[in-house]
């Protein structure tokens, strides 16, 4: 595997408003993309750093993974997941199998910003919930 | 504050050794230097991906801020924190005060690779342990 750059970091928070204007303040840029993602579940904010996007994450129900991740967490945020971004997520995924980490999403499928995406489960991956995620075309 | 990019993801480990291997395969690059920080009871490892480093910490003493955030985490690693860089972490640092962020360190001081580095504390950065730091002149 030999991903281009990080693709994002993703984020967890309990409210987008609320922390909205801290990450403004230290990125020194507004967010640039509002998106909700039904099927994750969470609204989502995008800031940038360098080649970094940073992906605010608000759970829309008490389902989401994200609003079980603030839960375990203390009720507190944090850094949820790590996304690498690789020219092919299906050949990367199919590589990290061959590996034998343990894949959350067998195929790769549609995240936000049009993204293809495919998670490994933080078991295999020293604690890191790690995304690997290709450009649309 | 506009930081230029990301310099560093700091991810805590149990063990280097036991690591190193999946983050060689997950960068596709071997790890680039190995370096102990003794002030802050750490060994560190680098790795590279596009333009951040990947900073993996594994703990020289139970003393060690490492060691407790990975007892704290159930005995697992995970993404410890995210540092930014910046052109100058004094001035950083003042603006983040005069935000009235919570500073762990009042004044820069000396990290990993020669860098010139100040931690604010989680409690007022949504959960994430966040590092500024700059580069060596």
């Amino acid at each position: 595997m030999k991903p281009t750059h990080i693709e994002h970091l993703g984020i967890a928070v309990s409210s987008l408003e609320a922390t909205m204007p801290f990450f403004e303040a230290l990125t020194g840029a507004p967010c640039y993309s509002i998106e909700v993602v039904e099927d994750q579940k969470v609204k989502t904010a995008f800031f940038k750093v360098g080649e970094v996007k940073i992906e605010l994450l608000e759970p829309t129900s008490p389902e989401s993974t994200i609003a079980k991740f603030i839960e375990k967490n203390g009720g507190r945020g944090g850094v949820h997941h790590v996304a690498f971004n690789v020219e092919n997520v299906e050949e990367a995924l199919k590589e990290a199998e061959e590996r034998g980490w343990q894949l959350i999403d067998k195929a790769p499928r549609k995240g936000a910003e049009h993204l293809m995406i495919a998670f490994l489960h933080p078991k295999s991956t020293c604690g890191v919930l790690t995304e690997l995620c290709q450009q649309p075309k």
